[in-house]
């Protein structure tokens, strides 16, 4: 079975953009109120960090859930991985996700600044310079078989786009207009020519599902 | 993580019958024609017995492709194991799905009638005599730890629903009347005293999707 290369549960506002500005270690997403982005994703079961029992298993969980299924690489752009810019100022830094990341697989940081990997529990960061194209060579041959996942940000999403490298896409647009930051698209019809889509309302978040597979 | 017993990609007609009247070897669905219950999994990339490629892989192909996620055993009636009603004229039967079953895992079919536990491929079917719970117990152990899936038909599936044993369900509700055969329910409603449901049109197929996990 061919690898694809997949993007899951990546969360954008109504025009597009997927971060605001001003990223810091305090604000993530920069001036954009994360949980208006994705705290529809918290509220199902298999949410991994969630701190409470229960949760949906409707369709938004079988969204989340679907995030780990065959998937044996991550690539993720280096404004997901940190806030830092330009030269590492030392290596303390070792993403957002504490002792137990939630990737379980090698994840390529795409930068200009490479640094030595490191390992946290069962996830290996690996930082690569090189094109998308070369990047995602290196990470198929780590996946093994499996597919790899483009974890974002939208500006590393819209790089694989442009190289025409992606296979299947789901996309959350939230009902919040962020005016500028990280842009994935104008609008969702953009991908039209090169994508099937399914549009999917949640049934109980305000977010609705864009489900993208190649033509 | 507790063990889970799921439904999943069961179909019914709009007036809740998993199947027809009449099921014989060439009718398995009796007096229903299967592809207005189900042709909608077929259009999947996912679907195990497609024979063209391509696919889609947009909502319906979410929801086929978690059939097989952390299931470790699967439960069904002895009427979806095969039309013979009553004791075994002989062992020569051994279910409607060729050499490489789709289920990969032991399979306990529930009948009064024992036979010989046998293998096609990696699918070993028991046949069992007992009630729902006791079923049930037998199929948690061979799990390991995985969920249970809990087949069909309708019959066994109203059988688990009357003791309280199923912990989530997707059934697709197809825009055909039946009138009589194996019925599920009345009316989809007639769960949401026990459960929280989700209700997802498709939106590329006729069916209708009701997601259920128990409040």
């Amino acid at each position: 079975m061919k690898q694809m290369v997949r993007v899951h549960n990546f969360n954008v506002s109504s025009d597009g953009y997927g971060a605001g500005d001003g990223q810091s270690l305090e604000r993530p997403f920069g001036h954009a109120d994360p949980a208006a982005l994705f705290s529809w994703t918290g509220a199902t079961a298999s949410w991994p960090t969630r701190t409470e029992p229960g949760g949906s298993r409707g369709l938004d969980d079988y969204l989340v859930r679907d995030f780990h299924r065959n998937i044996g690489a991550e690539i993720m752009g280096r404004n997901k991985f940190g806030p830092q810019r330009g030269p590492w100022a030392d290596h303390g830094w070792k993403g957002w996700w504490g002792e137990e990341p939630p990737f379980h697989t090698p994840v390529f940081v795409m930068t200009h600044h490479e640094r030595p990997s490191f390992s946290l529990s069962d996830t290996t960061f690996h930082f690569v310079n090189g094109s998308p194209a070369a990047v995602l060579e290196l990470a198929l041959e780590a996946a093994d078989g499996k597919d790899v996942r483009l974890g974002g940000g939208a500006n590393t999403i819209r790089q694989f786009l442009d190289a025409d490298l992606i296979d299947t896409l789901h996309v959350a647009v939230a009902p919040v207009e962020l005016g500028r930051g990280s842009r994935l698209w104008n609008s969702p019809d953009d991908l039209l020519d090169w994508y099937h889509r399914d549009i999917v309302p949640s049934p109980t978040a305000g977010v609705v599902h864009h489900l993208f597979w190649r033509r």
